[in-house]
Formats: C-alpha cells, sequence, structure tokens
C-alpha cells in the first residue's frame, strides 16, 4: 500500500464537488468580467524565481535537474509565468490582456491549517493599465466571487494598502533602510511579537525610536492620511496617497467599495509588488491567515525584458477561501447528487440502456447497472448516490410493456406505459405520472 | 526574457478557449454517466512508478529528491494515482467506483506532433465491476464524448483487443515466451518495420517461423475469432474470445458498437491491463499516431495492497484529440468572443459600471473601460475582443439621458433612454431598439 506525499492532498467525490462549485463561483465571475483563460505549464526555469521573487520563495522552490540538464522548479505561483507570457507576445497582444488560469502550484513550506505544499489558486490579472479602475476591476472581481459563494460584507474583508506609502514612508527617515526588508517586516507584523518586529525593523535600518515612529504612523487613520503626505514631505507619498484614494474611488463605482478597508500594515511579503496591495482577511479573525491577496505590480514585465507594461492581479487559494466559507455556513454539504439511476432486473438491459441514454441526452446524470448486480444491491447503490429517482427496468413489468418509477425521497412509486418514459418530458419524476 | 522548456506550452486564450471547450464536452459526458470528479496530486512516490509500471514509463520519469529527502516523481499517468486512493478507502466506497479527473501528466520523451512533456487528459475509471457492461461503458463515455465534439463513425474507430487473447495465443507456443515483452513488440507493430517487429517477438522468446505464425494469427478476422480458440486449445482463450463477445455485445445496447473494429494487434505499452484493451484512431489515418485508449486492469488494485478490485478506464488527450477534430473540420476557431462592451466617455464611470455590473448579473461577458482611454482606441479594444454589442456611455448623451447601442456586426447604432437600458431585458441588442 503507497501513501501520498505530505503536503500534497488526494480529493475524493464529495469534497472535490464542493471544492469545483468555488472554482467554477470565481472562475465565471472573472469570465463576465472578461477575463480569458490560459493554460501555463508545471515546470519554469529555476532562474526565474531566483532572478526576480523574493528570497523567501526561492528557498522554498520544488527545484530539480532534468534529464537533459536544465535547472527546472514546479511553479510556486504564476506571476512570472504569466509575465513570459506577456513578453513572448506583446506586439500581438491588445490591451489591456485580461487572463485567468486555476491551477495547483507547489511551495515546499511546513503545512498547517489552510496550507498545503499543494495548493490550488485562480489567479485574475489585467496586463497594460496603470489606470485605478484596473485596480479596483480585480478588487469587484474578487469581492463579486466571495459574494457569489455566500459570503457577506459581515464575512470578509479587503485590507487595502499602497507599497509607495510604506516605501515613501521609510525612505522619509534619516537612515539608510533595506526597504524590501522593512517590507517584509511589516508583511509579518501580525505574525510576530512587537519586540521581534522591532528587531526587524531595526536590522533592516531603522532606530528603535525610529521603528516605533514608523508603527505609530502606520495605525493612520483612513481620513487623516494628508498627515502621512506632511510627515514625508514628498511627491512618493502625496502620489501613493491619491493613487489610493482613485483606486477607492472606482472601487466604489464598481461596487467594491464597501468591503475595502484601509490598512497600511497590509504589505505582501512578494517584493514585485509596486503599488495599491490588498489581502482578504476573515471578519470574525477566525479564519487567522489571510485567504488571499493582490495587487498592482508594473514592473515585473520590464523586469523580464518587456517593454514596460502595468499590471495589477488578484489570486483567490481555494485552502483558504473553503476554511472561510465554512466558518461562515455558506460551504456546500459534501456529498453526490445523482438524478436518476435505471436499474435493470433480468435480461433487460436493451431497455434499461434506452431510458438511461434518452434521460442523459436532456443533460441530466444518469446511472445504470454496469456491475451485473441484484435488485437490492442495485437499489443500495442508488441510494448511496443519492439518486433522486430510480427507473426499475424489469422482465415481469415488461411483459406487460411497463417500467416503474420510484421517487426515492418518498419511496412511492408508480408503474408507467415503457413507451411514454420519458417520452417528451425534459425531466420525469414520480409526480408526473402519480 | 525567459523562455518556458521545451515539451512544455503556453496557451494563449483563443487557443484555450477551443481545448476548454474540448475538455467541457468530454467532462460533461462523463458526469451523465455519474462519473464523479477527484482531485488528485501532481507528485507521487517514485517506487510507485518503478514498482508497478512498465520500465518504459520509469525511463521517462520526471523524478527527483526533494528537500525533505523523499524520492517523488510528476505523475506520469492517473491509474496507480486512483488505485492508491481506492485502496486507502476501499471500505468506505460504495461499488462500482465511478471517477473522472482532467489534468496535465509528464513524460520525458521526445516532442514530436501530437506528443509533449506536459499533457493533459481526462481520465474515466471504474473500479468493483468486472461485468462486461463496465468495458463497454467506458467504450460508450468515449464514444458519446467524440461525436459530442462533432466527430462522426466517419472520423474514428476503436480498435478493439483483449490481452488474454495475446496472452493465450503466445502461451499456446512451444517456447519460452517473456509475455511482456512480446506484447510490448505487437504494440509497436505498426510503428516499426516488420525485420524489427519480428526480431522483438525473437527476443521475447518467439523462434522466427513462430514469430510468422503469430503474426498471421493477429490477423484473424472477427468471425473467425473460433479458429483462435481452437489453435490455442486453452479456457484462457476461449473465455477471453467469450468475454470480447460479451464487452460488444454490451457496446451495442450503449451505443458504442458502431465504432469497435476487432484488432488484435492493438495491445497498449503498458504492463497492467490484464482484459479488452481499445485504442481510438483516425479512420482516415491522417493522424497516425493512436489519439487515446483504454482497457481493463483487473490486477492493479491488488498489486497495490487492496482487496482484488476489478477495473477498467479510459484516458483522451487534448493533444492528439486536437489533431484529429482538426483533420476533421470540427475544431472550433481559437477567437474570443464578447457579448458587450461599455465604452465610456468622460466622466461617466458611475453610470457605465452600473450598465456592466447589470449584464454582468444577466451572465453576460462585459467588459469596460480599466485604462481610461480614447472613443477610438476603446472601439479598436472592443473589436479585438470581438464584442458583439457596444454600449456607448458618453457625457453628452447622458446630459440627454441617454446611451448609444452600436452592433458590432452592422455597425449600426441607436440611442437609448438611460433608463431604459438593460431595463427588463435578458440579452439587450440594437434589434431591440432600431
Amino acid at each position: 500500500m503507497y501513501e501520498g506525499i505530505k503536503g500534497f492532498r488526494d480529493f475524493y467525490p464529495g469534497e472535490m464537488q464542493a471544492r469545483r462549485w468555488a472554482m467554477d463561483t470565481v472562475e465565471g465571475t472573472a469570465r463576465r468580467y472578461g477575463f480569458r483563460e490560459v493554460g501555463t505549464p508545471a515546470l519554469e526555469p529555476t532562474e526565474m524565481y531566483v532572478d526576480k521573487s523574493g528570497e523567501e520563495i526561492v528557498d522554498e522552490l520544488y527545484a530539480f535537474t532534468d534529464r537533459g540538464g536544465r535547472e527546472v522548479a514546479l511553479t510556486p505561483e504564476l506571476t512570472p509565468t504569466v509575465a513570459r507570457m506577456v513578453v513572448a507576445r506583446q506586439q500581438a497582444l491588445s490591451k489591456p490582456i485580461k487572463w485567468y488560469s486555476t491551477r495547483p502550484f507547489w511551495r515546499y513550506e511546513e503545512p498547517q491549517q489552510g496550507r498545503f505544499r499543494e495548493f490550488y489558486q485562480t489567479n485574475v490579472d489585467i496586463f497594460g493599465s496603470a489606470d485605478p479602475a484596473a485596480d479596483a476591476e480585480v478588487l469587484a472581481v474578487a469581492a463579486e466571487s466571495l459574494t457569489g459563494l455566500g459570503l457577506t460584507g459581515e464575512d470578509f474583508e479587503f485590507r487595502v494598502s499602497h507599497r509607495d506609502i510604506l516605501g515613501g514612508l521609510l525612505a522619509a527617515f534619516d537612515a539608510e533602510v533595506d526597504t524590501a526588508a522593512a517590507i517584509r517586516a511589516v508583511d509579518k507584523r501580525e505574525k510576530i511579537g512587537a519586540a521581534e518586529y522591532h528587531d526587524l525593523l531595526a536590522e533592516a535600518g531603522l532606530t528603535y525610536d525610529q521603528a516605533a515612529e514608523f508603527d505609530d504612523l502606520l495605525d493612520t487613520p483612513e481620513d487623516d492620511l494628508d498627515e502621512l503626505v506632511a510627515f514625508a514631505g514628498t511627491e512618493r507619498v502625496e502620489a501613493a496617497v491619491s493613487n489610493l484614494a482613485s483606486v477607492l474611488d472606482a472601487a466604489a463605482d464598481f461596487g467594491a467599495r464597501e468591503y475595502c478597508t484601509l490598512s497600511l500594515d497590509t504589505a505582501r511579503g512578494l517584493d514585485y509588488y509596486t503599488g495599491v496591495v490588498f489581502e482578504c482577511f476573515d471578519s470574525t479573525g477566525e479564519v487567522s491567515r489571510s485567504v488571499f491577496g493582490g495587487g498592482r505590480y508594473d514592473d515585473l514585465i520590464e523586469g523580464f525584458g518587456g517593454q514596460p507594461t502595468p499590471a495589477v492581479g488578484v489570486a483567490p487559494g481555494y485552502a483558504t477561501l473553503s476554511l472561510l466559507c465554512q466558518r461562515a455556513g455558506v460551504w456546500p454539504e459534501e456529498t453526490l447528487s445523482t438524478d436518476y439511476y435505471v436499474l435493470r432486473v433480468g435480461d433487460t438491459r436493451p431497455v434499461a440502456a434506452r431510458i438511461a441514454r434518452q434521460l442523459r441526452d436532456r443533460g441530466h446524470v444518469v446511472e445504470t447497472d454496469v456491475a451485473g448486480r441484484s435488485f437490492g444491491a442495485q437499489l443500495d447503490y442508488a441510494d448511496s448516490i443519492n439518486a433522486e429517482t430510480v427507473v426499475i427496468v424489469g422482465e415481469r413489468d415488461l411483459e406487460d410493456d411497463a417500467v416503474t418509477v420510484k421517487d426515492m425521497g418518498s419511496g412511492d412509486q408508480v408503474q408507467v406505459p415503457v413507451d411514454d418514459f420519458p417520452g417528451d418530458r425534459e425531466r420525469p419524476t414520480y409526480g408526473d405520472f402519480a
């Protein structure tokens, strides 16, 4: 007996059906906004991540040398791949480019609740627009995906910030600051103690007094953002505050503003973000990890050798999203559903098969006997797959040109002329004949 | 600029849309037959393949040692994984177990037409039935998937055989035959020259005279299968011939018989097949490779440490299937489609966003400006995404409480009261207002 690999999951049908519902909901939302599906490889050159992503990711790669001597890695995220694809066809693609894709990714991290070594995300990205409406559309797709799952503004919030507010404030201190390191520290602020957090800021170049002051600035309420502009006294912070306000304005038009909260310590761990960043959290805090996040990464395409191309995206992940849905009571029951079971007794396969095919032609989920089993065993099986209606095709019934239609909920059944089933009915049930 | 890895493909939206249509068609067919989706990991323990699959596969693995010292491999096929999953929950699962799954697989083979190192399949399997109806249902799902794509009996054929006919005939020769090696030789018969083929049979233990006689036996026509039974004089061949006939009978009831041709040299390369095997081919021969295949593998679950559990499955692959569809002229155009583009001129975003949201609520694909672009640039973009209808929301129009509805096919346009769009129409177009 073999065992699967730690951190990798098998999804049996009930659970898979619930996950497919969640994925269909998110993908359906992205499609209605005009995002187009792309298909992408599971392996990429390792150097793509070594060169461009934060060191944190590189340490977590499933990387190896293939039989042809190539250094390759299982993709830990989609963004570098879609950036590569945009660069490869930059001239031919009309902009904005709006893409989505659902697939697994792989990171060698310690598995814990809501985190696995293989995990599934739907990436939704816009390339070629620096307009705040693009950031807002990404927020709107995320919000509408969640409300499409049955979640409400009581259940989740988007904590929104801007990388240049953080970066601009850090630059305003009289210190040599490693901005990327400081932003990574802010990203961890809620997960680690205050002492460790200030140590990390100190390592990044701030004195402990500066770290404390920086920390206070991060708690500036939404209405007082002008104070940050005044503190920094730079165009950079002024532009960032103004851009953030424009994104939130556009989000209001697009119906997503009500889910957004200003949260300056939302930083996102990845180095490539450049503008607005946001993370989705459980409003109740019961799911403690960030559910998913997104943001603007205007420099990545150029960094990959392409024309300067602004970009913004979001990537709902299903491990944490299912936890949020479960907490909120909107996760579906993980059970099978079946429209019809066509039960065969004796040598009636031609008629049973004809009925099954006609019901399938109408789009229904129809099972029939493929194991040569007894009446009782078939009925038990029909029950185990939650069949709504069982059509019994028995030898003796057929001598009278009849079949029996049984409602599995009530147990009621009725004889029906075989030529009249399904007849011209789209979805015949016991009630049609009783 | 980075390049993707040889044998791995990027699918841009047009091509992806066509592939998604093919996958949806196959999956929809499997679902209507009551197959349930499962989700499975991309990595498995390498030993699972080393122990159980043919040596041919092992040489082609993307295998490596992970950071925790585990020997792991990118899954080259699904069957061992689902066998592992069946064994893990053997008691809890009601039988027959009917599963499907669409995902990529990986093999380090030389890429050629219709063959890539990363390739996508929909696996469809039944566990727990030895009844010929199970083999026939798998054939029926395969056939209905192909006819669902628009293919007909003129386009494809299923070449059907039985492993025990091959194995039983080989056993009937007065020779020490390596059956697996001989069957692999038969599997290659059409791809290699007669001399090489006879050499392989000789390596497997037949004399050259026996190889020639064996070869003649493989050409036995469907009506003369009794001659094979007579030649072998064993229950094994008699049972295999009888089982094959029963499967074809059941396939007749299930509507798949007309696509099946007897073809005794159809062997399938994998060692784990035990009963009926089949491969789908382009009837015209223009696509020369096997499109996909399947068969019965009754010993695998027990070999994986489970209770003896018969099994049968098929796995349509999309690289070859798309070649067949293209050859037959049923592959869709690889272009985007869009129901509406809501064009914004001036400061009209709240109204444009409201209209876009209302159209999306009705399930349509709707894009709107997220790049702050000019009228002309937006109209070009709407054209590039093949928008059917453009709704122009202009500042001056809005002063008269109107928007303009433009049919992109004809270029005709009409002014419509803003409060009347979309109104209570499900899919308003130019024709509704002209």
